[in-house]
Order: structure tokens, then C-alpha cells, then sequence
């Protein structure tokens, strides 16, 4: 065999937004595979990815996984469960990923199929707040954290072929249980998405009368509603997959809002000082 | 008069951290100034700022007032009230600005003095993070929004001359009434930094139990919390002065979050939707 030849001979992806149009770039650009299929529910996407390049061919979904070599899965968590099953009833030797957000349920929609340990899931941590095939972009993953959930339960060769791709796309990869990732998404991902789309609430409530604070929008500003703009095709269902952890932290960014507004309200200035010095802690946290 | 002489003889700036340290970078970037003296409470920032090059010259407040053409107050807001009324005691023909967040307070400072007039407030609408002489950069305020206040107040060559001076770095200016900047100021800026801090608080409130999140924390987290890192001795008086509009924005932006939570709580999908459409327009108005 070839040394330079593509550790993957033919990929089919799932679903040609954002992350899956992103996927066939990076695949390509590193030369990890010799062919992409591509297949999602828009004619419109299909067509569109085939124009910008991100796939060679698209086929009905069950011809591209049975013509695969490896299968990766990039559509919405909730999609995400319907269609998992569909696809591992359809593989023999294929390697199959998913990209989502939310991973318990996906991995118990499955925890029975015989086809199981043909599949990991994977979690590559980076978006955008844009979605289609012609939000996707070169060089998406590189740098960034990928989790892989529940290893054990996958096979020896379908951890080590999609280690040997995630690394070669430069992506440093994090191992967690199910559960453990779903919570800790929900902290870091989830929360977030949520503060900037009630944020841009906040405002737009204000900008039923008044026009002229859109003009002084900064950079701060721009930062902490750009998730806003995320679609909620794909928000909703994550949200409601992860509802309880999201619960849990939603409750508690309410109460640490409630403490602000305590010590401004009883113009506490030490309290008030207190909480911004501990906030600030956030930045040594973040560089280690 | 030479036609390329700058069209400030000596400047004085009265506080060297980010925002001061940045215009007088912008100042002599655009040879605005001949000569730039420079004061501040901490020895350390003016020895610093000296070693940088963005001042020419120590010297004390009133002595550097005295020989200013132009005097900038880059001083947190709270000091800015002690300030401003010390330095217009010095005034003659100088023209003051300040950089300030807040302006009502500031302006009722000063309403009775009389050399009021001599002074413009002015809000340039750029800021990071970070703080101290060494956290200046150049082009900091290219092709942003500054707002000049209550420019009814001000003496036509004030005016004329500081139009001058933000035009020529490059800022477009809006004019507004103090008290309409201060609220919309709430909405566009200091929220942002609250629910910033707040979302910090969060997560570090979580992290006490776990560390493992922060491998995790993605491009997407990293922008709604970067404001966080911001120093509670600008952001505790800003929050102080402006606390009636910023406790209206706070309970608006509780009341959206709870939304958040009463539609996740119910499962209700289609709800949870639309909430986040209505965010969705954000990015529409933003791009206007």
C-alpha cells in the first residue's frame, strides 16, 4: 500500500452544514480521504456543497453509508438519534462519528444495536454562529479539543482510525463518559449560547423605542451577543437534550445575576468589588 | 503656522492606563501633538508609561494642567468627579475632555464652574480586558463610534478642536444628552460586562468540583466570558454611577433568562424557538 494514500478510502457525511461542510474540508485538505459523498435531508445543500467543492457526489442515504469506509454524522442531536440507529443497521466494517453537542441520548438510542462498537462519538469543540454549507471553512478544527465519549465500548481499530484523523486535523483529544460530557457542556457551550440569546433579548425589548443605541455597539457588545445569531434548528434540540444539566446551570447564573443586582441595588460597593475580583479568577483559569 | 504643525502644542494626560496609554499613541501616531506630559496616582504607571514612549514628561496634576493646550482625563469614573472640577480650577484657555462611561454624574459635577465651558465630555467607545500603561496599543479607536455630550454646553472652539482631534483617529462621532448616553450606555456596554461577570462566577462556581471543563472551553465561551477579566476599580464605579439604568437593563435581562428557563422547565419547544428567533434579529440590526 501507498504511504502517502488516504488512511480513509471513501467518507460519506450526514448532513452538509456548517460542521459537516467544515469536516469534508479539513478531510480534504489533509488528504485523509480519496472520496466524499454527500448526503442531507435540502436538496438546496446537497446541490450547494457539490458547487463549493465540499463533496464529489451525493447519494440517498443508505447508498453513502453502504459505500463508506467511514460515516460521519453532522446533523442536528435530535436528527442525530433518529438516524444513528438507521445508519449502524446499514454498516458492516464502517467506521461511524457523530459531531453533536449532546451525547447521552445518542449513545442510549444505540446501547443495544449490534453494530455498536462500529461507533464513537465524537465531540469536536468549535462552531460559528453561522450554519449552512457556505458557512464552512478551512482549517475549522485545528488547535481546539475534541471529546471522545465512552471508548470502551468502541472497537480497538474504530478508536485508533478516528484518533489517527482528528490528530492529523490537529485537534487534541479529551476522553469522558457520556454523562460527564453532557454536564460539562452545559457549562461551557450550552450557558453560554443561552446569556447571549437572552441578551440580544434585552435589547431588542429596549429597541422597540430607541434606535440610536445600535450605533454604539462595541466590540464588548459584539462579543457577547455574536451566539445569538446561532440557529435554532440546532439550539433547540440541544438544549432540550441536555435539559437538566442546563437546568442546574441556569439556575445558578440567575442567582449569581441576583447578586449583582443585591449589591446594586443596597450599593454595596465591597460586595459588589468581591464579585468582579472573583469573576477575573476566570482569566487565570483559562490560560493554564 | 506651518501647515503640517500639530494642531496641539502640549497635551496632559491624566490617568496612563489602557484608554490614556491608547490616546496618546493615537495622538502621536497622527502627530496631532507636539509634546505629551502625563500624570497618574501610581508612580509605577508613569515610570512605565515613560519607558514605553506614550508621554514625553512627569510632571504633577496642576503643573501639567497649567502647561497643557489640551487636557484628557483617562481616570476611572469615580475619580474622574473628584477631578474634573480640580482641573478646570486650573483652566484658562485649555480644552478638557474625558473618556469616561458615565457622564450624568460628571456633568452635574461641574454645572456651576466657571470655566464649564471650556470642557467637552466625550466617551470613546473602545476598551479591552486589560489595564495599565502596557495594555495600550495603537489604532485603538480607528473606525469606532465617540460620543460627545451636552456639546450645547461647550465652547464653540472646544468643540471644533475636539471634533478635529477624534476625527483625525479615525472615530465617528454621535452626539446625545448625557443622561440618554448613560441609559444607553447600560444596554450596549455595561450589561455586557455584568452577565460576563456573572457567567465567570458561574463556572467558577462549578470548577471548585471539577477541573476537567475547562479543557473544554471553546472559542464560543471564551468571548462571553473575556469580559470578565475586566478590573472592578473601573467597573465598580461605572456600575455606582450609572445604577438606576443598569438595575432597569439587569431585571430586563433576568426576566429574558427566566424565559429561558420556564419554556425549558415545560419542555415547550416551540417557545424556546421563538426566543431564540427573536435573538436571531440581532444580527440583523447589528450589521446595519
Amino acid at each position: 500500500m501507498n504511504e502517502n494514500a488516504p488512511i480513509v478510502g471513501t467518507t460519506a457525511i450526514i448532513g452538509l452544514g456548517l460542521i459537516g461542510g467544515s469536516m469534508a474540508l479539513a478531510l480534504k485538505d489533509k488528504q485523509l480521504t480519496a472520496h466524499i459523498i454527500g448526503t442531507d435531508l435540502s436538496r438546496e445543500h446537497e446541490q450547494k456543497a457539490l458547487e463549493l467543492g465540499l463533496v464529489d457526489e451525493i447519494l440517498p442515504l443508505k447508498e453513502a453509508v453502504q459505500k463508506a469506509d467511514l460515516v460521519v454524522l453532522a446533523v442536528p442531536v435530535n436528527a442525530c438519534v433518529q438516524l444513528l440507529p438507521i445508519v449502524l443497521d446499514e454498516v458492516d466494517k464502517q467506521v461511524v462519528i457523530d459531531t453533536g453537542s449532546t451525547k447521552t441520548n445518542l449513545v442510549n438510542a444505540v446501547v443495544h444495536h449490534s453494530k455498536r462498537s462500529r461507533y464513537l462519538p465524537t465531540h469536536p469543540m468549535w462552531g460559528t454562529e453561522f450554519s449552512g454549507p457556505e458557512a464552512a471553512v478551512h482549517g475549522a478544527f485545528a488547535n481546539k479539543a475534541v471529546v471522545f465519549c465512552n471508548r470502551e465500548e468502541s472497537d480497538r481499530d474504530v478508536l485508533d482510525k478516528v484518533d489517527e484523523l482528528y490528530q492529523t486535523i490537529g485537534m487534541h483529544i479529551i476522553h469522558m463518559q457520556s454523562e460527564a460530557h453532557d454536564e460539562h457542556v452545559a457549562y461551557i457551550s450550552h450557558i453560554s449560547h443561552i446569556t447571549s440569546f437572552a441578551l440580544a433579548n434585552t435589547v431588542l425589548e429596549k429597541e422597540k423605542k430607541e434606535e440610536a443605541i445600535f450605533a454604539l455597539a462595541s466590540a464588548g457588545f459584539e462579543s457577547t451577543v455574536r451566539l445569538a445569531k446561532s440557529p435554532s434548528t440546532m439550539w433547540v434540540p440541544i438544549l432540550l437534550q441536555n435539559r437538566e444539566n442546563v437546568l442546574d446551570v441556569l439556575n445558578e447564573h440567575i442567582t449569581q445575576l441576583e447578586k449583582f443586582r443585591d449589591s446594586l441595588e443596597s450599593k454595596d460597593q465591597k460586595r459588589l468589588g468581591e464579585l468582579m475580583q472573583n469573576a477575573n479568577k476566570i482569566g487565570r483559569v483559562l490560560n493554564k
